[in-house]
């Protein structure tokens, strides 16, 4: 693409949370405008949207309405059904890629895959049965973790297992889906790379944030994270590695262990991510809008950090401390407008700048 | 107010321009939805409102169903007609107030408020006839500048005097309306403030950054101005007593004049400011979400500057250069959605950060 996507073109997203709310934002900062594809009705980005479709994706003539009213699409989750895609596709370009999406939507083929490339992931094995299940403990042994190979987020769809776990119970619990049997990694921490990369095949990644998770959900991101600029550069080469490998275009987020034996991933996510958040109050373009720069052929912009920052998440009733949040010094806060609130729903974060980087 | 709007609130905003549209964007921050009334239609602000009332100001029962629609009335532009604001404030609250309105709307109005607060002005004249012109010519001398009373912006509605002006030319330059002739003032350079109060009688003021114009538009604002310690709480305190004697409620752009013999003040703007759009990326609270905190009863941000930043204006064709500003080092854009291009139109900005603050 030489020229980039005209102005006061249209953006069409698939999904209406928080990431399609921000990404909307980024998107009328470049002169677009976005349509949103969301089953639910009320959804946080219909409030900064030019448009939205509430449908579900089986409605193939709303979808097709939508593809045409737009010049572009993108997503801001990647379990999108094949069928909706299907129909799509055939109207206008999807960005990330198709391919992308048949790798992440599956835990065992997403591993397959880093491990054809060259990059370590958790010991794994595929598991359709309680038969393979048990085959796979004595393979990988305890602790280890069961997950569904699809439709997992926030630690959902997973169950850890011990030594003393009854493993017929543990595949119940998963609903004796499709599943992938994970080594347990002992790691010293948990970094992710938001790295972005256009059609030019031009790459650019953030500065790794290091992650701490809490019930299974991300809590925090602070960056700079703790590693050395040899792991900082490993992480953004294999960052980069995934991408090109994919033909990738658009922003994909890449969880790392690090561990005494370098760097291990955990999973990638092909869309913003939510420990690239701290981007919005650290870098003269931030995530959403590198997303958009990306997929609509613009120069991907400067994502050097300028400050140091620490990422909150607000869950549920976290939500209650943010006026006294909003009053304290260096804390810029960004609410979703979700009208209810439930345990362990992301409802807001905050950015924490922590310190200026000098230089 | 004790505690601040609730979550989900929409936010009724008159006018859907550049700062409409930044407004819009902050309340999304907060949690709110927007609402703009607008006169012309596909607006910059419509493309991150959540509804968009398409009517002129002079269509009552649009006016009171947007009112109805809203939980709080804004405002991004002054020159509102007074029927318009009747019908509206018997409906919901208006933030800033009417008084401001009233004193903001005439420049001669405007200078008269100033002067009995203790505020120093430009020397100024009314004018209502050519008689009055020569009068008026004859007391404050010329170079000097006659302006409409009402209704002027970005350099509109004004005519530069010198001593061989015509005055009866110059009276029918400016359409023979209601005007006043400002003294010409000799000043260093020119600044501004951009302070915001709420309904509790908080004040905080954003750093004072320094503007250049061309051909009577802003052209750039930096911070820090080059201005000294003692000329900086000046200008803070003044636009502090400003918005104390006005009771009032939101952001307010103060414009001042750097002399040899103190600040004089320009004029001053009951919103969010084209001068204050640095704010965006220099601090953890920017001008458009500390308004939308001051009306909303939220704690008034922490606008403390965290870098130093240059703000440039897109003016017209500039906005043909953003591709290469794009992928620059260290630069924020901000485009306005705008379909057309006119010589003199706002069509965006840029955030330069030049310098990390330290400390």
């Amino acid at each position: 693409m030489n020229k980039p996507l005209a102005h006061g073109s249209v953006i069409g997203i698939l999904g209406g949370g928080q990431l399609g709310r921000m990404l909307s934002v980024a998107a009328s900062r470049l002169g677009y405008k976005t349509h949103i594809f969301e089953p639910t009705s009320n959804p946080p980005a219909g409030d900064v949207a030019f448009e939205i479709t509430t449908a579900p994706y089986s409605n193939e003539e709303a979808l097709e309405r939508f593809a045409k009213s737009v010049d572009i699409i993108t997503y801001e989750f990647e379990n999108i059904p094949t069928g909706a895609l299907d129909i799509l596709e055939r109207v206008r370009p999807i960005h990330p890629n198709r391919e992308t999406l048949r790798v992440s939507q599956d835990r065992c083929v997403e591993k397959q895959f880093l491990n054809k490339i060259g990059l370590k992931t958790a010991p794994f094995a595929d598991v359709s049965s309680l038969k393979e299940l048990e085959a796979a403990v004595n393979d990988i042994g305890a602790p280890s973790i069961l997950k569904t190979r699809r439709f997992g987020y926030d630690g959902k769809g997973q169950v850890r297992l011990t030594p003393e776990s009854n493993l017929a119970e543990t595949y119940e619990a998963i609903g004796e889906q499709l599943a992938v049997l994970e080594g347990f990694v002992s790691f010293i921490r948990e970094v992710s790379v938001i790295g972005a990369r256009n059609a030019a095949g031009d790459v650019a990644c953030f500065d790794p944030g290091e992650n701490v998770h809490k019930d299974g959900i991300l809590d925090m991101t602070t960056v700079p994270a703790q590693i050395s600029a040899a792991q900082r550069m490993d992480a953004v080469l294999l960052t980069a590695k995934i991408m090109n490998a994919l033909e990738y275009v658009g922003v994909m987020g890449v969880e790392l262990f690090v561990t005494g034996a370098g760097l291990i991933v955990n999973e990638i996510a092909p869309r913003v991510h939510n420990s690239g958040h701290w981007t919005q109050d650290g870098c003269a373009v931030d995530q959403f809008e590198q997303h958009i720069r990306a997929i609509t052929g613009w120069p991907l912009g400067d994502g050097s950090r300028y400050c140091d920052v620490r990422m909150e998440n607000l869950i549920g009733q976290d939500v209650g401390r943010v006026k006294m949040l909003a009053g304290e010094k260096n804390v810029a806060l960004h609410l979703y407008g979700k009208a209810e609130i439930k345990a362990g729903r992301k409802m807001g974060h905050l950015n924490r700048i922590l310190a200026k980087e000098t230089g």
